[in-house]
């Protein structure tokens, strides 16, 4: 395999993509609440499953997905986010927040980490990755998981979105 | 950005993983239905909105994006699969067969197509895409989305699931 692309170019820019669609997804919902005379904040509490979690944690394990992705890529520390949203606004501040973090990463930072040592904890138990696999088999998937089950517990809400509202229009 | 990684490392492994994680899932609903003592053609027609595609359709259009997405990039003429599946033994042979068509492609084919044009054709129209913004702005996005819309339908379904089998355990 012959090395072509960088570890920032297959990253962040991706991050930042879906957090910012994910951002665009969730104004669709809470005009659509409003334009329908219902309290959005029900959307935020509404989920696909008893035991799956609501669209307002959706969001939360979204903006940390990548959040924590960029830092465990570049090996540092990322900052913590308190999950205390209660409203869309604050998930859209906590968006703003999560891209503007996504944003002070130099690409020689992330580049070169595709066999960096990663760590990740869980309830489950440690799992340990290098780089490239992190990125490809947990933070990318990750993200998109949650990203895709907001978009779907709006739609199931109904929402009016289509595929250009996840994948971006840009 | 210094180039580090492979386009073939960032697309094919993780194509291959996401159809081998979607087939165990979809396992898994099966078995439930079994269990249950309800058909399991049931979950292939369920939806999360009525103008969503149901189970069935997320799994062809999740393997066609894996397997067109390899084509793409390589600049090959993908094989057209028959969306003629109506039972999950016929979906499990798709997946299959996509499986071992990504298993087709050398890494000399995939790598260096980060500037390669792709172009999309959709039904809202044509979209020009270099190699890697396609990979990381709609090949991976799309994947995950027709996959984790599925395990959204079967956990919407009662199915037992856990991010493990989405994410995968090895």
């Amino acid at each position: 395999m012959t090395p072509t692309i960088s570890m920032y170019g297959a990253s962040i820019p991706a991050f930042v993509r879906a957090l910012r669609n994910l951002r665009h997804v969730l104004e669709r919902g809470q005009a659509h609440a409003i334009e329908r005379g219902f309290d959005p904040a029900v959307l935020l509490q509404s989920r696909l499953a008893p035991d799956m979690r609501p669209l307002l944690n959706q969001v939360q394990m979204a903006s940390d997905t990548a959040k924590n992705g960029a830092a465990r890529l570049a090996g540092v520390e990322a900052p913590v986010f308190a999950d205390d949203e209660t409203d869309f606004a604050g998930l859209y501040a906590r968006l703003d927040r999560a891209i503007a973090y996504l944003g002070t990463f130099a690409p020689a930072q992330i580049d070169g980490s595709e066999t960096r040592p990663v760590v990740l904890r869980t309830p489950g138990g440690e799992h340990a990755f290098e780089g490239l696999d992190y990125l490809t088999g947990f933070a990318l998937p990750n993200l998109y998981f949650h990203f895709a089950t907001a978009y779907a517990i709006l739609r199931h809400n109904g929402v009016p979105l289509g595929k250009l509202d996840y994948l971006g229009r840009s």
